[in-house]
């Protein structure tokens, strides 16, 4: 990538994680009503201080930090940087504000600018990768505000929108569905990345990996398929479920997805354009993959594995061009478009958990430095999901993209693709 | 009191919360680093609610509440006007905004100042007192929204100050003290409330008490003394502590008062003007009852029972104007000026712990209605303090004000004044 | 007290420690269900302890203990005597076996009994008076063993029955009741302990103490009443509770005393001698400080004072010998019988809430060395108790014995009496 | 198996859980140091609980339970079969006693060994099948008991052995071995149970699993190579590390497996035969999965996947008749003895952890009824150990068998075999 053009990209951006904040009252930007959500200025300091330590502070002689305490506050979970704040303390802080927090940012940029300007050729080419990773960490750290805003506003028992001007529920009529399931041969392929563009170190290394010919649905599982469910007894009938989920729905009570609502038994749903009606036609979300997989349960179905997932997209070459993104300006899950391959939203809208866990991809070998701790860190106890969501850029998703959360965790658009043996 | 000077007196009131907040940036407004502090906006919206359960919705008929939502967020512990937010979710809610509180504060005053003009003339005394209560209800929560803002402010690791013009350390050199303790006859009085302006429930009624003589040192214990204390293993030796109190500094990790910053061996202390080196002749502050008694144990002495206090105060004629209270603008005790009585201080700068548990004076009875919610429902675990603070208002304090605190509690202006038996 | 007398006092109270538990299974010994309660084989061992730690280790040169890990897991709060096993996690030790400490116990007596002869003269009197007091604090763990063994059994879904052979229930027919408010002149008189026996350092000094004219009921308040009071909604309407009572029923989820249990409106109530109807006569029991406290409230009344009760014993003459204590072998409070001054049941039965925090008496200091650890540092956040149970040894109790709780504790035989003023 | 064949099997089972416990006093029977651990005499209720709900009350009209309450306190996690006590609550539980649950035991095998003969020859062979599952679901518990008695008597300060006839350190001197890594070819092969005998429903259906070729190391990891990495800082430096891993290790404050006790740099062992100096040669045991995990990350290697270590067994013909189980009668693992297949101890000894997820296998489907929820509702949050351990019973294990544990248990014989990709 030249230097213009990484230029460019760095500046759009930095300029989008601001403008995702620009609706939001200053107050917004300050709580942490439970420990998995950030307060979106801290969003807004943390992926600014990643380039200090990253970039600045390593390649700057003499450098100091702009503020010695964001070294403090501002940094997430990286070891290597030292000592930080406890992540469920992050509510607590009222300082930097945040225009502080944007001050420090245009200072980030200025210094980055000329950085990008300054590195020698040899170089370079170290240099643009880290720089571009470091993007795509802002990347999903707009996604996280997104998500964690939503959260954010949903607290207040008014239920105030986000935007008013979401382009949730302007779709066309979704195209009629044939419902079915399509299948696939599985055998021994390869999957994980191998391109020459930017991959996180978890989708390789590149590997054969097996399965036996299977299903997919060719479509997500739709809020009025998910009503069926709970009307079915869904969350009171142990049968459904994993211990641990059972479990889960009994210790917090749930009852429907994250952020429906039930009124003598019709249920709306908030939305970051505000409170809505159900669509029943439109992709459920904000469900644990105990939900998840216990809907499969009840479905006389399964969950994929994210093999059989990702032999698919390559099958039929899924491409983030056809699914709705964070681009899209909609900001929520809508009913079918198009189908790519006879599988309609395999990239977009949701992001689809799968069956499997999040582990080393055979071969894989943590880096060395902090950036080991970007990934390899975490991969236990936790669920692999794929393709993407309504809040996702486009250009930050890769049908190899392994995202992963722990199982109780709902405040993600997540969602359900059922699956099938070919027996 | 004449409709007014009520006016005058309620106008007067509602501009001090509101001056209060203003030095704050928006951000410090919103946290609750933890359940016993509420974010400065909720202090703004609770004060002005309590005006709209307590009169308007009571006294104008058909009257709709501002906004539904706020009768649920900012109540505070009344059960008689339903369901509310848990307090320790006080700080999740990024809504009503400060702007919108404001808004709300405004709608308010406007009704009110209407109402103060339109109460009939047979039910003015009754109106009168209990509008008088609703403002002593808001300056109590002044003193909490200086001590609440003082806890946010110091969650920072910055340590902002919340105004660099306060009269800290301004005060002229302390008078020479002989360091002495004075002798009180005790015996068979009528301590409590009697008289005809307001007063609190819990300060009455007045009855006769009996103590044995007594003395009480002339001054307060001074941050030097605590220091020695410390010097002396304080925090180490189990001897000194109360069981309850000894399980407290092991769990928290106590090692000083609330503010007190060590850097090897030499402290600093977080005030509302910053951080400062410790003045070592200003009262500690910002201790726990288990502290106050420990030290007392320390020193061979003991704290007073608020009988003693209050009989001491009628002695020396305790007077607000003899001590140095919110509108001194110091927001910090200081060394003790001239003495009343051969007391210094006994007004003002801490609340004084005392060694008596609050509990129903005898011949007290909880009021009918939500207001029998404001005093009694609390008389149980809970110790008396006495005299006031650098937080209290001049005018809202008295000598049989009783102020009540959990004996771990440590954010209030609190300090100790030791007492002795006269044997 | 003679050393033959001494002696025979020390071996009555020791078999009875033991006594106790020969009616348990071993299995009985072992649970600690919740950390209140301590395993009865642990009451077998840290009792014996006890004597090992103040009396054969100080006064036997070159004493070695009888099992060094004795001194961790058998102390119970004592700093002075080292690191010890944390109390919540007592029920987890299986070792000691019981027969292990009935091993222990044996040697103790042989030690102590000799201890006992050899002691000189000269110390004599001061050693008596330690082991008198170390035999009232076995007596102490006898209760608690009652207590303790109740509530172990109860947890057991098939409540079985302590004794089968107890004399509940077989009181003969309750005198018929005058029901009613016996006046006392109150005012300044002395209270605590001054006589020439054993009584705890917290019934002390004797000191002056006033209070007003009083009423107290002549009786204990009975289950017939309680069940009144749960009939009308007691546990669900917020206005007869302290707040943190009502929060305290709230999380805990109470909805009648301890022991009942009950089936389609009907109650019956686990007894030592196993499940009873509920009789309507026997004073309720098992009930915490906010219980006996909202009951007052409710029925117009107030709970009495530790003066107002000790003053009132002191003039109807209390005496042990009228009440019902575990010498009787009831172990369950049962009607009243004859009355006393007017007052029936004043000692004995259940331990009577009084509205008095447990604070130190005026003039009161906590004894130097580890037995300064056995009353003073428990001072704060707890209750006054007076008059024993029928649980308690007839000759442990005495119109003064200052017995203190924490406010939300049930499983000792708690009780109430009514008081009011005089007006 | 014929009647006679499976009556033997059935006595010798139950004789077997039975002999286990003789050893114990009866107060080691009772307490649950942790929600993990059971109390030994609920495992031997509960086992017996087990045919009368499976087999008694199914198959016998009319059946009467033994003891209502039974069912309540000896079920463990069966929705199935109705309400239970809370698994943490096990240990309140006094009753039954031990020799209550022995008459338990004996009335269940009378009317076990009865129903052995009476089933009818058409359902005998549904009937064996079932039977086989119950007494492997004994076997289970047993491999518990040893553990769970292990943590129970270890919580005791004395650290008393379990027995001391115990062949542990009694083995010949090991092997000189050569210390190397063994490869495999891997490749698409089946796994998974396909024979005739008994096999969970979990190590099933057999599948084609693809594998890349790897290396096995030859030998366990052992004590002296652990502390090696404890002495390199293992438990200080985050690197090694997962997240929460590093979480658990702060949390907890481990800083060894979990029976080391270190004493000025020495360590001893606590084995089921007492206090031991640490074996350096025999194989590390009672680690978590983290520490697994980090120690391969340490040594630069991994841990096998389980799809690895069963086509290993496969290859080398693994036979639970090489190993060291629970039939050896030594209970604690050794150094390694004759290799099999170049493989010291695969089978028995320690459980291997894998680094595979306890997921279904392709095609799993969990059984209809009741003993659907013995395997599959577990299927979340898990990781696979494989080959048996020196408490696992010889008859009960397979190399198809999948052990499964969450990642921070340590009470278990746990250990770790290294694993390495063959580049």
């Amino acid at each position: 990538m030249h230097r213009s053009e990484l230029n460019a990209y760095y500046q759009r951006v930095r300029r989008l994680s601001e403008n995702i904040c620009r609706p939001l009252a200053l107050e917004d930007c300050v709580p942490q009503p439970i420990a998995d959500i950030s307060p979106p200025k801290w969003h807004l300091g943390h992926t600014s201080w990643f380039y200090e330590a990253v970039f600045l502070d390593e390649r700057i002689p003499g450098y100091t930090f702009f503020n010695p305490h964001y070294k403090f506050v501002l940094n997430s979970y990286y070891d290597s940087f030292g000592a930080r704040i406890e992540r469920p303390l992050r509510g607590t802080l009222s300082r930097p504000t945040v225009k502080e927090i944007f001050t420090y940012r245009a200072y980030i940029d200025e210094q980055m600018t000329q950085l990008i300007e300054d590195v020698e050729e040899a170089g370079w080419a170290d240099f643009a990768h880290l720089l571009v990773l470091a993007l795509n960490h802002e990347q999903q750290h707009q996604e996280l505000l997104v998500t964690d805003l939503k959260y954010i506003l949903a607290c207040n028992p008014e239920k105030p929108a986000y935007r008013q001007d979401l382009a949730i529920g302007k779709s066309a009529k979704p195209i009629e569905l044939s419902d079915r399931f399509v299948d696939f041969a599985g055998g021994l392929q390869q999957i994980g990345w191998q391109g020459t563009g930017f991959a996180y170190d978890n989708e390789g290394p590149p590997h054969q990996a097996y399965t036996a010919p299977y299903l997919l649905h060719n479509r997500l599982v739709s809020n009025g398929e998910y009503l069926e469910f709970i009307r079915d007894g869904a969350y009171r009938d142990f049968r459904h479920w994993l211990e641990d989920g059972w479990k889960a729905i009994n210790d917090e009570g749930w009852q429907a997805p994250l952020y429906w609502i039930e009124n003598e038994g019709e249920y709306c749903e908030f939305t970051l354009g505000g409170l809505r009606p159900l669509d029943l036609q439109a992709p459920v979300t904000h469900i644990s993959y105990y939900e998840a997989e216990a809907f499969a349960q009840w479905a006389g179905k399964r969950l994929p594995t994210e093999i059989e997932w990702e032999m698919a997209a390559q099958q039929v070459g899924a491409d983030p061009a056809d699914g709705c993104f964070f681009d899209d300006d909609r900001l929520h899950p809508g009913p079918p478009g198009a189908a790519q391959g006879g599988l309609h939203q395999l990239m977009g809208d949701v992001w689809e958990w799968t069956g499997s866990a999040y582990l080393p991809y055979p071969g894989y070998r943590r880096i060395a430095g902090p950036l080991g701790e970007y990934n390899g860190k975490f991969m236990i106890n936790q669920m692999v999901l794929r393709g993407g969501s309504c809040a996702t850029s486009r250009d930050h998703i890769r049908p190899t993209y392994r995202n992963f959360f722990k199982t109780d965790k709902r405040w993600q658009f997540t969602g359900i693709r059922l699956a099938e043996d070919l027996s």
